[in-house]
C-alpha cells in the first residue's frame, strides 16, 4: 500500500517538473524574450497549463490519494496528501479549457500591458483587462461555499482568507496609520531624502547590487540577478533562484531595495528543505507569508539602523563624489522618508499600506461588477487623491503601473500588505531569540537572521496551512500591532515626533 | 472528414508548443542557468521528453493519420501527413522510459562535459559518455531493415542517408582535399594569420559582433544572442530566434565567425513560412540542410573576398590600432589561411572536412564497438597525428572538446562536412541566379542572398525531404565537386599555386 504514495510522489514530481518548465517560460518572457515572440509565447503557455491542469486533475491522482491518505504517516506525508488533495479538489473544479483560456490571456495581457504601460495608453489595455476579468469571474464561478466571490480569488493567493477578515486588518490598518502619517506630514521638511536622488550609472548600480546580494548570501552558483520591467522572483527547484531588478540612474533606491526585496522572496525558496523538492511542498506556503520574507529584508533589514552602516560604506566606496559628505544618519533618514507618492514599488512603508487598500477596494469592485472597468483609471485617481492627496498624472503612473492584472493575477495585491503585518511579527520573535542581531546587521553580515528564517519558516515549505505555520513561530494569528509598534517605534524618532 | 486534418495539426500544435518549451530548457541551460540547477534540470528535461514522446506516439496520432491520409491536398498538407507519419512510426519504435533516460543521461552528461573539458579530465567524463553510447545502442535496436546500426542515428539527422554513402561521399572528399592541403603546406608561408591574434576587448567584439550580424539580417525584435560555452542557435518559432557566441579576447575569429555560423542556422529557421509555424514542417529540414546555411554564411560569404571590404572597415572603426596596418588583402588572406590545428570549430575551410572525416570514423567505431571508449583519447590522437600532422596536448583540446556526444548526439558530425558540400551547391547556384551578388557584398549587403535562400531553400521547412529540397534547388544529388572547384578557386590563388 505504500505503493500509492510512492506512485503519488513520482506523478507530482513530474508535475512539479512541468511547473518548472512552465515557470521558465514566464521567467524568459520577461526577462529575455524577443517581442515579436509573445503571440506564441502566450499559445505555449497555454498549452502548458492546460497539460498541467489535465495531468494534475486526471482521476488517477484522485485515487491514489484515496490510496495514500490512510497510510501517509504524520508529518511530511501527511501533509502531502493534504496539499495535494486541496489543490486537486480546487483544480478539478476549473474545466482545462478555462485554465488554458486563463494562461493565454494573461500571456496576451503581458505583452498588451508592457507596451500600454510605455504609451501610458489605458484604452489599448482596457479589452486585456475585460478579458482577464471575465474570464476570473468564469474561474469564480467554479466555486462554491464561500461568502463573498473575492473569497475565491483571495484564498488561490493566501490559503483560508477572507475579504472580511482582510478588510478588518485593512481597517485596523488604515487606522494606525492615518494618524502617523498626519504627524509625519506636518513635518515634512525634517527628512532630506536626496541622498537617494542624482546620477547613479548602471555599472555602479550593478556594482551595489551585487554586493548587497553576495552579503546577505546570493550565491552565482545557484542564483541570478537580472533585468526585468516589473522586477519578480522565481524558483525552478533548489540551487536554481532568480531574482530581477531595474535600474534608474537618477534613483539608487529603485534596483537596490527592488533587489533586496526580490532577495526576500529567493531566499524563502533556497532554503526549503530539499527533501521537499519536486513536489507541493517545496515551496513557499502562501503569499502573504513570501512577501513578509521580501519586506523584512526590504524594509526592516535593508532600512534598518543597524545594517544601514554596513550599506553606507559600500555606497561611498561606489559612488565617492555622491556620498562624500552624506552621513550614515542621513542615508538612514533619507531612505525611511515617508512620502505620498504614485507608485506603488517605490512607496514608503507608512503610506504603502494605503496603495494596497486602494488596490483591495478596486479588486472586489472589478469582481462585484460595482465598477466598469472603462471607469477604472477615474476610480483610481479618485481614490489616490483621496487617500493619499496626490494627483495622478497619466495612467503609466496610476493604474497601469503594476503589472498584476495583466497576467490575470486579481486577488494578490493585499498578500503585501498581510506581508507586511507577518514580517514584523516575525521580526519581533527573531530579535527575541538572536540577542546580538543588531551588531551582526551593522557588521552587514545577515547570515544569523537567514539561518533563523530558514530553521523556523523557510525549510517547512508548505508542511503547514499559513496561518498554522504563522501561529506555531509567532504564538498568534495574524496581528496588525506589531507592525504599527514597529513603524512608529523606526519613524516617530525621525521625525521628532513623541512616542 | 476533414476534421481529421484540423484534429491532427492541434495534436501537433500542442507538441510543437511542448518542443518548444524543451528546447527553452535547454538554451537556458547552456546560458543562463546556474551549475547547482544542473541535477533538476535533467529530471525537467527527461520528463519533458517523456510526455512529449507519449503525447506523439499516442494510438490516436496514428488514427489521425490514417483519417487524414486520403484526404490531404497535394503540397503542404500530403507534407504535413508524410512528416508526421514518419516521426510518428521512428518514435513507436522507442519506448517512453527510453527516451526519457536519453534526454536524462544527455543532460547529466552535458554538466558532467563541461566540468571535465574544464579540467581536461576524460576519465571524469567517461562513465557519461559509456551511458550516452550504452542508450544508443539500445535506441538502434529498436529499429530494423538497415544495413549498418550507424545508419539508424544518421537517418535521425539526415533522412535517407546512409553510412555507405557518406562514406563515399567523404572518400572523394578526401582525396580532393589532401592534395590541396599538401600543396598549400608547402607555401604554409606565403599567409600570414596574425592580423587574426591579438588584444581584442569583449566590449570591442560584442560591438563587431552586433554590427555584422544586424548587417546581415538580425533584428532585435525577434532574436537573441547570448553566450555559451559550446556556440549554437535554436528558435521556438517565428520571431523568437537565438544565436549564441562565446568571445576569445585574443582571437577575433572565434566571437565573429562563430556568429555568423549561427546567424545562418537562425536565418533558415526565421524565414521558414509563419503558416508552418506550431508545427512539424516549421523547422529546418534536416541537419546537413542547416548547415549548408551556416557554413555558407560563415566561410562562403563571411571569408569571402566582397564581404571582406565591408567587414574590413568596421574593424578598423572598432580596432583602429591594431587594423591600421592591416589591408583589406591582408585580412582576406589571414581568414583564409589553412594550417592543420586541434580544434574543429576554429578550422579552416579545407582541413576542416578531415576533423569530420576522424569523428565519423569514430563514430562508427564506437557503434560498432570496435574501440573501446577508455581507448577513446588515444583512438582520437593517433588519428589526429595521421590526418592532420598534429599532436594533441591534452583532452580539452582533443576528445573533449565538442559538446554532441555529451547530450548524446552521436551521428551528428558527418552533416557538418554534408553541409560545405550542399553550401557550394547552393552557392553555385544563388550566383547563377544573382548577377550583382558580388558587387552587394561588396558593400555589406546580404540581402538578396537572403531572399534567394529564404524563396528557394528556407520557406519551405520540412516540406519536402532534404534529397528532394536539394535536387529541386540545384538539379542533382548532394555532390563534392562544387566544393572541392569554390575551395580551389579561392585557396590556390591565395597561396599561389597553379589552378
Amino acid at each position: 500500500m505504500s505503493d500509492a504514495l510512492t506512485e503519488l510522489r513520482e506523478r507530482l514530481a513530474e508535475i512539479a517538473d512541468l511547473n518548472a518548465a512552465g515557470s521558465l517560460l514566464g521567467w524568459d518572457q520577461q526577462t529575455m524574450m524577443p517581442e515579436r515572440a509573445a503571440p506564441q509565447r502566450a499559445e505555449q503557455l497555454a498549452t502548458l497549463g492546460r497539460l498541467l491542469h489535465e495531468r494534475f486533475t486526471d482521476d488517477a491522482v484522485g485515487r491514489l490519494l484515496d490510496a495514500a491518505e490512510p497510510l501517509a504517516s504524520p508529518g511530511s506525508d501527511a501533509a502531502l496528501v493534504r496539499v495535494t488533495r486541496r489543490d486537486w479538489e480546487k483544480a478539478r473544479r476549473v474545466p482545462s479549457e478555462l485554465a488554458a483560456e486563463l494562461a493565454r490571456a494573461g500571456a496576451l495581457g503581458h505583452a498588451a500591458w508592457v507596451d500600454a504601460r510605455e504609451r501610458s495608453d489605458f484604452a489599448a489595455f482596457l479589452p486585456f483587462l475585460r478579458r482577464n476579468v471575465e474570464l476570473k469571474l468564469r474561474y469564480v464561478e467554479c466555486f462554491d461555499g464561500f461568502d463573498d466571490p473575492y473569497d475565491v480569488l483571495l484564498d488561490d493567493y493566501e490559503e483560508g482568507m477572507t475579504s472580511a477578515e482582510v478588510g478588518a486588518l485593512f481597517a485596523e490598518l488604515r487606522a494606525g496609520l492615518v494618524p502617523l502619517i498626519a504627524a509625519i506630514a506636518e513635518r515634512a521638511d525634517a527628512v532630506d531624502g536626496s541622498p537617494l536622488h542624482g546620477e547613479f550609472p548602471v555599472e555602479g548600480q550593478r556594482d551595489l547590487v551585487g554586493r548587497v546580494l553576495r552579503q546577505l548570501g546570493w550565491r552565482a552558483d545557484g542564483w541570478r540577478i537580472d533585468e526585468a520591467a516589473h522586477p519578480f522572483a522565481t524558483s525552478f527547484g533548489p540551487g536554481d533562484v532568480r531574482l530581477t531588478t531595474r535600474y534608474d540612474t537618477a534613483y539608487v533606491g529603485m534596483a537596490l531595495y527592488g533587489a533586496i526585496h526580490e532577495f526576500g522572496h529567493g531566499l524563502y525558496e533556497a532554503q526549503v528543505d530539499p527533501a521537499l523538492a519536486r513536489g507541493p511542498l517545496g515551496e513557499g506556503v502562501s503569499l502573504g507569508v513570501h512577501e513578509s520574507q521580501s519586506r523584512l529584508w526590504e524594509n526592516v533589514v535593508g532600512r534598518g539602523r543597524p545594517f544601514a552602516g554596513w550599506l553606507h560604506g559600500q555606497l561611498r566606496e561606489i559612488f565617492p563624489e555622491r556620498f562624500a559628505s552624506v552621513s550614515v544618519e542621513d542615508w538612514f533618514r533619507a531612505v525611511n522618508k515617508v512620502e505620498p507618492s504614485l507608485i506603488r514599488v517605490e512607496a514608503d512603508e507608512a503610506t504603502y499600506g494605503l496603495h494596497i487598500i486602494l488596490r483591495f477596494e478596486l479588486e472586489r469592485a472589478m469582481i462585484a461588477g460595482t465598477v466598469a472597468l472603462e471607469e477604472l483609471p477615474e476610480a483610481w485617481n479618485a481614490r489616490m487623491q483621496e487617500y493619499l492627496g496626490v494627483e495622478v498624472p497619466g495612467d503609466a503612473e496610476g493604474v497601469l503601473q503594476d503589472v498584476h492584472w495583466s497576467g490575470g493575477d486579481i486577488g494578490y495585491f493585499s498578500t503585501y500588505a498581510l506581508g507586511n503585518l507577518i514580517g514584523a511579527q516575525l521580526w519581533e520573535r527573531a530579535r527575541g531569540d538572536l540577542p546580538d542581531l543588531d551588531a551582526q546587521l551593522a557588521a552587514g553580515d545577515g547570515s544569523a537572521l537567514r539561518e533563523w528564517l530558514g530553521s523556523h519558516v523557510h525549510r517547512y515549505g508548505r508542511t503547514y496551512p499559513p496561518r498554522e505555520l504563522v501561529e506555531r513561530v509567532v504564538g498568534g494569528p495574524i496581528a496588525v500591532q506589531p507592525f504599527l509598534d514597529y513603524l512608529n517605534g523606526k519613524l516617530r524618532p525621525i521625525y521628532g515626533l513623541a512616542a
